[in-house]
């Protein structure tokens, strides 16, 4: 195989005809495959079957004298506190545990930002005028949704190798209608991206001109190594104490891609005077939450060095999902010089960039051959990719046999939409 | 005992000087007890201790085909809205089923009538100015703050034997500020008061001038009867539906009184469309809910009829409780005629209503003696009772025993706050 880049006309013609024929012949097999969230596989579930029966008797319900069935202990159970404490290199006490889904704590933020405003807020971001926001892109599109669902107007922001781009964070915090900023530090959702120490610290020591500006923290895939070891990272809570920015992040993670995706933990940590605040804030919304899904875990989980053990566990099954994708892609593409992507070594996602131009038209084609990928510029605020090229590949929910033919299947619409783009660029 | 009503102040003075030395011994055996919210006992934990085990293998976590553990099916497991139709009598399509608290559903409603608007709302409510809110009273507190807490203007609604005084409401709905009305129709809290067919009619057939105006109606004791057979209840939402407001009712119940407090599942019930629109707006804020712990819900409870049975287990215990605060009250404080309560025949309070402007100094006297009651007024908006008289008596959680102990504590409080204000009127 040759580079597309170098081919004439006439072969580009030819290829495409033969790349159509082979599409035609992967459409005639009616294949229904999903590549389109981080969904965890039905071999990751499995490892969790512990979880079942980790609180099976009644007596067993109990978190030293808190009956977890009960009402009450809004913050969570002392030991569920204390096992992501652990995790997030915190203490308890900076730490909130909420419900089966961290999206909800960070939309409850956001959305009692408006309401109710945040702990130095001047006024309910609802009463402020146009709210900016940063959006670090390519980033998690279900960020960006929350943001858009209040009405923010969304900035995005050049993700690089070392994290968000962050000469123009430090331009647009000047701005007093910027409000905060999204971040997903480590394995960054699509890119992969361990956002560097330089990075990090220059984010812990940002100057805000809104009293209230916040980072969100989404650290949501924390301990989740699939290739070597579990990677430490700094702790930002500390580092923005340091800098006294005690209570500008919030940052959040979860179970669910630890247990299970739709029925497991999640927790915000903060500075102890914003937790004291938003817990009183929640006090109207909610007695508690489930204890007795917090016990389980912590039965099961028991501390961070068995959840990087269980991790390990993961990776094992991960892995080979995301060679998988990566050897066909590497045999595929890489010679046709059509796109280029990341090779992570935690998280989820795969995320390739296409030929500019050619994202939207790629994902048409997967479509009709019966392949679900993430929309195309769903990954950008607005899902408006200005150079429509990146593409979020999730490998982790299909089997290995189903992964091959739905990466092959995207491989071919790769080639189809970048031939169609070059024929028409040399016209 | 005679009544102090007819005492003289020489009697009355005796009379308090008696009660005070009961007291102060009462005082120096340092009881700490709590009857301050309907919390269930723990006996009534133990029924549900099949709940623990009822999915406990991995190829149990099934729902048809859905996989109860990883994301997705935002409204819930079709047979967790199949079950929650089946006890509120509605069609599963009307049922969204959450996570371990349906106060955080309500919470959840008015936060988005807030910052997006209702269905039919010509604006987000945090848009319209003065929000007015109708709120039968006395009633739940937690209702109230809910409202207390997004700067509504609460509306006090008399409270009648047959549910709120439907001509205040009716006169109220005219004011186009008027968003909506709290309900809790059967075994209404604190009263224990079962909304009559004509009252809910009324609420049926309302016109009001808010097109948005919104029933909260929180049948949070549907299936609660303590004492005698299951009372039918109409279906709020065809009678609305009846009456042309379709979309006017959003009705809810939970399982934190059938199974664990704080680790049941909860509801919500509308028309199809308000679903609809709830669903969209949920979509941003939580991928789905823990559908691994409604999955628990369906397996253990079945169906209504083996709901009913379970309640009946529940009334067992219960009963008791009602019955011996209701006979102390009877025989040590009726022939004073300084306080009436009701009689409930479900739900979890009794209502006691105090000589008008006691009922802050009875508890205030009741938390030296060590007895935790719900604050003073909490029944009312704001926290004012305007007769400072009711006083909510939650008797499920002490042991029998303890609620011995508290009751006799709070008749004591009763009478030397009664004699008080009788010898300070009589002066």
């Amino acid at each position: 195989m040759n580079s597309y880049l170098e081919m004439d006309r006439t072969s580009l013609e030819n290829e495409l005809n033969e790349v159509k024929l082979l599409l035609e012949e992967k459409i005639k097999q009616n294949i229904k495959l999903d590549m389109s969230r981080g969904k965890p596989g039905k071999e990751q579930l499995l490892l969790s079957s512990g979880l079942l029966t980790s609180v099976s008797e009644a007596d067993q319900c109990f978190d030293g004298s808190i009956d977890a069935r009960n009402y009450g202990v809004l913050a969570g159970l002392p030991s569920a506190r204390a096992l992501f404490a652990d995790i997030l290199d915190v203490s308890p006490s900076q730490v909130f545990v909420g419900g089966n889904a961290s999206l909800q704590l960070m939309y409850d933020l956001i959305s009692k930002a408006y309401t109710h405003g945040l702990l130095h807020s001047p006024a309910p971001w609802a009463m402020r005028g146009t709210v900016r926001f940063l959006c670090p892109s390519p980033g998690y599109d279900r960020h960006f949704k929350i943001s858009q669902s209040f009405g923010m107007e969304l900035i995005p922001v050049s993700m690089t190798p070392l994290g968000p781009d962050m000469d123009t964070v430090e331009q647009w915090i000047k701005d007093p209608s910027v409000l905060g900023m999204w971040c997903c530090p480590k394995y960054s959702n699509p890119d992969g991206i361990i956002y560097s120490n330089e990075t990090i610290k220059r984010i812990a020591s940002l100057h805000p001109a809104a009293p209230d500006f916040t980072v969100i923290w989404d650290n949501a895939y924390c301990v989740h190594e699939f290739d070597g070891d579990y990677v430490p990272f700094p702790d930002i809570l500390s580092l923005c104490a340091e800098n006294g920015n005690r209570d500008m992040v919030y940052e959040f993670t979860s179970t669910s891609k630890i247990t299970f995706p739709g029925a497991g933990i999640s927790c915000m940590a903060s500075s102890e005077e914003n937790i004291d605040y938003m817990t009183k804030l929640i006090s109207v919304q909610i007695i508690s939450y489930d204890k007795l899904n917090q016990l389980r875990h912590v039965l099961f989980l028991k501390d961070k060095a068995h959840v990087l053990e269980l991790m390990k566990k993961h990776a094992e099954v991960l892995r080979p999902h995301f060679e998988l994708v990566e050897s066909i892609l590497e045999s595929e593409i890489k010679p046709l010089e059509i796109a280029h992507w990341t090779n992570p070594k935690g998280g989820y996602f795969i995320s390739l960039y296409a030929m500019h131009g050619t994202a939207k038209r790629t994902l048409e084609l997967c479509a009709k051959a019966g392949v679900t990928m993430t929309g195309a510029g769903a990954t950008y605020p607005y899902g408006i990719d200005p150079f429509d090229s990146n593409i979020r590949i999730a490998p982790s929910l299909p089997s290995l046999e189903e992964l091959r033919q739905a990466t092959e299947i995207l491989c071919l619409c790769l080639r189809h939409s970048a031939l169609e783009q070059l024929l028409q660029t040399r016209m």
